[in-house]
């Protein structure tokens, strides 16, 4: 896992350069369709990684996003209309059962299909009208890692050539590079929390996904009972399960979800809990009893990949730091055939 | 909030009359409309009665349905394309000023927009293009129960106007008040929980949203960590956690989630962990270390107002058995005004 974490900016840069004559093409043809919807369908950290995926597509292109509920198609047999929407099957070995037979049911009402996976060869490769790479060679850990960043960066990609705004995806590699300095610091951190065992973790709009992720490998690597929420909800009912003295975890960039996480920073505070903030303001690292700080300069836009890397080091050295192997959880494999 | 929960068949009975000749108007306007998608806009409990609606509208109608990320237009400003959307907001109180604003948003943009709320003089009624009223009468529990399923009815309702499928939706208040007759037997029951701390919430399909609707009661009401996972999801990872032996509740109806949950079952059986099954199947029933078993005969698509009643009552009489005070959570308040 830690070996992995290690690859993405390769990955990353690899990716970028291997499907970027795809991307020209498949926009200059995504242009004339007059997409007006797009479904991402995925499930485990493909599922995280489409929930960030989400929010950068709809504030980015102004086209309303679902993220599906594979059920509808796989138990009731619901034919959906979605001849005029995009839909993309996310999955890291794209043998996912469920998801191929969504992304079948969608192709046969008439929508365009897209896969995003790590295998050429795969089953989704074949169903999809067209397919993404994620070029991360054989992901051998269990817990994903160098493909849950990889499908994210396929959202940038996708984003730069459906909407208008401009995306400075390029730098993503250099940034998680800048990331993975934060390695020696988050060994010596977690020593904190070997004896965790239950933590909320926060995310907002871009950053959203990133709390399910971490709360995803925090649960898989660690055993940890890992809350995830949205800064908006957490006001919801979820404040009063911090009052038994979890640790909060939060993703806190500067930018437009600044205000939130100084919200609950403020709160937390009056709460006496604890909380780690994986953040690139000085203000909120400066609030926050514990922080991991990234580059100030990161446009929030651009600080999902570089912010879940601390996060994932995090996981990988907690779960050794407990005596596990992060690479072989428990009752888990690789690739999980949901119908 | 014992009370409410009670009132419940009434108050499902009195929307179904009060709301009656709206709905049959609603449906001969937005049939001519020709909608294409449909966005459903919630927070808190009301988004676990969308999270219900979604997968219902989905699969009566054929039309997609998208869960609305507020923060999408509330922080990042977005403009979304929503000329031929039916969006509902949701709202118990109608004055979620998030919620509010994205159904002005989508307005805007030229979506016809809808609003359940109990609150005829809301804000949400004023924005909205036509509002469904809950005949709750006030609801002074901070957690939600009666305009919980008086949300999931409308979703019903209007199912009935934009699909084909006769839903028999009529039957629902006789079905909600034979599941008040598990009362005195949940009293009893929740004794054997009351050191509970942790527990994993499991549902499907029509009952994913109890799921999380159940847990967010157990985390508001008895400060229990509660999980809550599709069970098609929870071998993505979730697994690894139940080995800690935390309790497993599901919600196990007869009909095409059966599977899955005999399949979860088996699973949970080899673990020796413990599961309390909301089901009305005698198989589930006698597979499940503990039952609350439901009429045989209800269709799985009218299963979910009355399987969440034993849920309800278990989450109220365990906060009292715990020595809590359902109707007061501790740092919650009612009407939660989030931007």
């Amino acid at each position: 896992m830690l070996q992995e974490i290690a690859e993405q900016p390769t990955v990353l840069e690899r990716t970028i350069n291997g499907e970027r004559q795809k991307i020209e093409k498949l926009g200059a043809f995504l242009r004339e369709r007059e997409i007006d919807l797009i479904v991402l369908v995925a499930r485990g950290s493909s599922d995280n990684a489409s929930l960030f995926g989400r929010y950068l597509l709809e504030v980015t292109t102004g086209i309303p996003v679902s993220l599906s509920a594979p059920s509808v198609v796989t138990l009731y047999g619901a034919k959906i209309n979605l001849s005029r929407a995009l839909v993309v099957g996310v999955s890291q070995s794209g043998e996912g059962t469920d998801i191929n037979a969504v992304l079948q049911s969608a192709k046969d009402s008439g929508a365009f299909t897209l896969g995003i996976t790590n295998e050429a060869d795969s089953s989704m490769a074949k169903i999809a009208d067209e397919t993404l790479l994620i070029h991360a060679g054989r992901e051998r850990s269990v817990a994903a890692t160098k493909t849950y960043t990889g499908q994210m960066l396929h959202f940038y990609l996708l984003a730069s050539i459906l909407g208008d705004r401009k995306i400075d995806f390029e730098r993503i590699p250099e940034y998680t590079q800048q990331a993975l300095s934060l390695t020696p610091q988050v060994e010596t951190l977690v020593e904190r929390y070997v004896f965790m065992e239950n933590c909320v973790v926060v995310g907002r709009g871009m950053n959203y996904g990133n709390s399910y992720e971490l709360a995803l490998k925090l649960m898989e690597t660690c055993y940890v009972v890992a809350e995830r929420f949205s800064s908006a909800d957490f006001f919801h009912g979820p404040l009063a399960i911090v009052e038994r003295r979890f640790p909060v975890i939060m993703f806190a960039p500067s930018g437009v979800t600044k205000k939130s996480s100084v919200d609950l920073l403020n709160n937390l505070r009056d709460l006496h809990a604890d909380c780690l903030a994986i953040t690139n303001d000085a203000e909120i690292a400066a609030m926050s009893p514990k922080g991991l700080m990234l580059p100030a300069g990161i446009d929030e836009f651009l600080t999902p990949i570089p912010f879940i890397v601390p996060a994932q080091l995090f996981a990988a050295y907690l779960s050794a730091a407990k005596g596990l192997d992060p690479d072989a959880p428990r009752s888990l494999s690789k690739v999980t055939k949901t119908v």
